[in-house]
């Protein structure tokens, strides 16, 4: 493996990286940083094609023990633990990490595909929620996921995390004109099904065959009053004992997995 | 409401609260802190008796703005906003917590009941998980939990969050001896479904009848040796996209609310 290596952290590179923490230079750049050997490792594997460049600490480097081969094809970059820490976003970094595109999805053409299965997030805040979700939905082999505006940042490090490179296998739609795609979906026939506490309807009792989207809301507030006007299917998971309401990835889950178990019979 | 005032921080209540971030001290003295008003007003609402007093915070008594009555049957203190912050265990408290009883229940007791519905966590590392899990088995009116040695204290400060309360409507058994209270759970001719990704059986396929207990396995190992051999039902969960495994309270809620579907019927 080829290094160049960095020591200044007024180097370029560095100070490109570290703004990449913030939202607004993901968005910019269309770059985002994953961290860790587990989802750098898939990363290479399974979408190579993302990568920019990978950044090793010398920890990082020590670790690999000389099995660096697999790393070959890619730019890489070596920079000390200390600088490493300053980039990484985590107390104990592992040393790895990669500056990776974020991958463009065309929605239209995945809209015309038969027997499509989206997943939205209605502004779900918690990036460990977010993540897992990511994560469920590829799973289950879902076309894409579409956010609403005001969700938490699929791209960011916890996000990323709680994926566990998830991210890579699935078109993530994030942009203000997703009420447009969800009109879009709407139009093209999707059957979009919302939870409502206020229904008598189980989830567990309607058809997930088709085109269909299932609609997961915000944390706190549930799903918003729009989203729900254009819903075709309301349901409610039931809550039997003394509690109000489920955790937002747990509610996706068994959703998403009713959804798989009536479309792959 | 009566409050007793407290100013110094080697106040020897001061000192057992805080005592009380280990979970050592927790067992010994068989109590836990809740923090925050939604917890604290769930457990004066539904548990009122496992409240052993509360103590609020200058802050938190000025958010109450008066509406102190619901308060007036419990034992009350008032102490800085400092102090409360060194106590809270979070970086911005609301200003009210609440030491409480670790409920006791009697599992042989519950075993006897007829239609036994048991959750085994079989050392769930994460207390996010952990909570979200209590939360999810209380939602399906479970009958009780049962930890496996390992396994994360459901009674930390991040556990007791995540379960958003539902930690006191619901039986949860931490001991050595639950390697016994498993093989109880056997002898009483309990049916022990355990997750299991080298299996042909899908998890919708089979009867979640009767009296059962499912098991979830360690975030990354999964389920140990030993609980796999005495389990009677090997499912998996189908993974249709490129990912390893779901998040371990995303695989509960799937199998738990399977369990809900079949056992309303």
């Amino acid at each position: 493996m080829n290094k160049i290596v960095i020591t200044s952290d007024e180097n370029k590179l560095i100070k490109h990286i570290k703004s990449l923490q913030l939202r607004k230079n993901r968005n910019k750049y269309n770059q985002v940083i994953i961290e860790g050997f587990n989802i750098v490792d898939e990363c290479t594997k399974i979408k190579p094609e993302l990568i920019e460049y990978l950044v090793f600490s010398q920890k990082g480097l020590y670790t690999l023990n000389g099995n660096e081969e697999k790393y070959d094809q890619f730019r890489c970059y070596e920079i000390s633990d200390n600088l490493f820490k300053k980039i990484a976003g985590t107390d104990t970094p592992q040393g790895i990490l990669a500056v990776i595109k974020i991958p463009n999805y065309n929605l239209d053409a995945l809209l015309n595909i038969e027997g499509g299965f989206f997943i939205i997030l209605d502004r779900v805040q918690d990036p460990g929620n977010m993540g897992t979700i990511i994560r469920t939905a590829v799973a289950a082999n879902a076309t894409g996921i579409i956010l609403t505006k005001g969700s938490v940042d699929p791209f960011n490090l916890k996000t990323v995390r709680s994926t566990m490179g998830a991210m890579f296998s699935i078109p993530i739609f994030q942009s203000n004109e997703n009420e447009d795609a969800i009109s879009t979906l709407v139009s093209k026939g999707y059957k979009l099904i919302a939870t409502d506490l206020n229904t008598e309807s189980t989830y567990s009792n309607i058809s997930y065959k088709g085109n269909i989207a299932i609609i997961i809301g915000n944390e706190a507030q549930g799903i918003s009053q729009n989203l729900l006007e254009v819903a075709n299917v309301k349901v409610k998971i039931p809550l039997l004992g003394n509690i109000e309401s489920l955790n937002a990835a747990v509610s996706a889950g068994i959703l998403i997995y009713k959804a798989v178990e009536q479309r792959t019979k």
